[in-house]
């Protein structure tokens, strides 16, 4: 298949082409590098080095003589997203191209106001060009778990059978997210639900759980082939920086009380993910959800387990919630459908860990340890990147 | 109170202004003009002539002595809605300020793209200059009952009490917008009641149904008071819309079999509705939503009433649905809310329809018939705004 990767250049965008290249698919990047400009704007860099997205290609083409194409686009430019998509051609696309950390969305006006316009007017401009180039373009869209926040009844897969006063409809899941970021993908849903309805267009969202892990087999290859490690608290994910932590002999922190419960998925399964959805599509006018998680872990049981694997002893400290969010609820996640297409899980175990470690040490020295430390505040409307 | 009405230059918003100005409260207007500007773009004007603001303004002044205050601003420019608010400082903001036409939000790409940001961005951008210069005022909201759709349960005000395997959670009524301007509202009302849950904004999000009529008593003072009254395919309401075509000896044009049901409501309701609601605000935190429409009547239905009343033969005529929606659906919906806080309804009456009869017939020659047949298709990508 030809596979149009929008984002391919960021953390989970590199290795799911990588992935796709290496099963024989053709695969083609689009990017705006604007992720490698948030850590100029941060003051923080990945863990691991990241090599130009010129020299990722071409190191793949040494290791396997594949050809992975690119595109430097910015979806906000409707005509480059046109082009870009006319001239590839492609069967899927895969959208990875968002601003995608809530607190990045929180820090004041201007990151919200960007994060929702990136987000929602760059997937509207992928939308029309699929309309407007081919409508049989399977739109495989990465949403977040974070849409849903926390019900307090069980969370199924993007739909709701629901019945009222006695009659019954299958509607969208009721969202309530819980920061300007994961409104902008309760936004892009509401808007591809629309397009597939409307126009007859086919699309998978997936509702992504907080991803860990750095590596695949593709990208362990070679350095070069390393994708981005975040471990600050903007814009890295809590298990990532909870390793980081360990290893630098910080206390690993944790917002308030800790029972707050989340989806969890390994970077090997993402990848995997991607590749059986792009493979089996949605149908022609359906809109179709899967929650891309593989199990629900509380943000103290991620603690605790980073805590027994360290062979350091590890302090887990609590902070103040800067965060809006209940801290003990209800959460019970349908998330058969990925399964249901292939999927064979990786649970949380010591040999991945074991090898986050390891990467962690060998980068120690790059780490910035007070950037670790949140310093974006949910009730205000506006705080500072650094302390 | 202070009142900032912001679309104060509108077909609502001005008799809104008006009314709150009639009652003794501060009124300010907040407004960029855009409205008429589209008329230009659109090549069709409101079939009665309407004033300048400046004149619209000195002609109130001369009949009541009592001022309304301006601000020129386009809330997508955030710090000029930073400065409105903070120099007016309002108890409360009435937010009628965004592209209102679902018809013209489907012309293209352009225009579905100009729609969510305009109305997105700019109702961001008021909700972060209410939290920097004064949490405590009450933003009402214009939404719309299409944010619904036609769900096959009833609608109930805005949250839904729902019960799913065994448990029980009060969530946001999920949405099946039916326009890219639909949608732009949906995505307000998520962002505002996590504003409101977040920052403890207090809100109303008023879902309003299709509005008729096009005097109020203080519109009717004087010809330079006057609101606009769209008759056209884009802009124009159907109950307004069929008036003209009869008046005209065009046929009602329906579109499909008719079936459509809609809440609608009566022009002098509404502003009664926005009065009632801004004395008895939300409270702090509250993001608290009322249906806006007294009754619920099918397309079929509201061109029988104008064949009844009309005095000339009217012939009812349907042509291909440019839209995409069900013709024939349950429609049931929950409207207490604003009752309960005083609303006394006019329901559709010879009355009102006598006196917009008379206001058609006065300025039928400023009318272009063309301009009421659709053109606008839901199922292309682009289409013309003439035939």
């Amino acid at each position: 298949m030809r596979i149009l990767i929008l984002g391919g250049d960021g953390y989970l965008g590199w290795p799911t082409a990588l992935h796709l290249s290496d099963r024989g698919h053709d695969v083609a990047i689009g990017d705006n590098f604007v992720r490698r400009q948030y850590d100029h704007e941060m003051g923080v860099e990945s863990l691991v080095p990241i090599a130009p997205l010129h020299t990722r290609i071409r190191a793949w083409h040494e290791h396997t003589g594949r050809l992975i194409d690119t595109f430097v686009a910015d979806l906000t430019d409707a005509h480059a997203t046109f082009d870009m998509i006319d001239r590839f051609r492609p069967d899927t696309i895969i959208h990875f191209a968002e601003q995608r950390a809530a607190p990045y969305s929180m820090i004041d006006r201007e990151h919200a106001v960007y994060t929702q316009y990136n987000n929602v007017i760059g997937t509207l401009n992928v939308l029309y060009a699929i309309k407007e180039t081919d409508p049989d373009i399977h739109l495989v869209k990465l949403g977040t778990m974070g849409e849903y926040g926390t019900p307090n009844i069980d969370i199924e897969e993007g739909w709701l059978e629901l019945s009222h006063k006695g009659r019954t409809d299958r509607v969208l899941y009721p969202k309530r997210p819980g920061s300007f970021y994961h409104l902008s993908k309760v936004h892009d849903s509401h808007n591809i639900e629309f397009a597939c309805r409307v126009w007859g267009l086919r699309a998978t969202d997936l509702n992504q759980g907080v991803v860990y892990g750095q590596q695949t087999p593709q990208t362990a290859l070679d350095d070069r082939l390393a994708t981005r490690f975040d471990y600050d608290a903007i814009f890295g994910t809590v298990l990532n920086r909870f390793v980081v932590q360990s290893v630098l002999g910080e206390p690993l922190t944790i917002y308030g009380e800790g029972g707050q419960t989340r989806g969890v998925i390994d970077i090997r399964d993402t990848v995997e993910c991607l590749r059986l959805t792009s493979e089996q599509p949605a149908d022609r006018g359906e809109f179709r959800v899967f929650n891309q998680m593989t199990e629900s872990l509380s943000i103290t049981q991620i603690a605790e387990t980073i805590a027994n694997i360290s062979p350091d002893p590890v302090k887990i400290e609590h902070l103040e919630n800067p965060r809006v969010e209940l801290e003990n609820h209800h959460y019970n996640v349908v998330h058969h459908g990925l399964v249901e297409l292939g999927l064979e899980p990786h649970l949380l175990s010591d040999t991945l860990i074991d090898s986050l470690f390891a990467i962690t040490r060998r980068y120690a020295h790059r780490a910035r340890p007070d950037a670790m430390l949140p310093t974006i505040e949910w009730r205000k409307p506006s705080s500072k990147i650094s302390n």
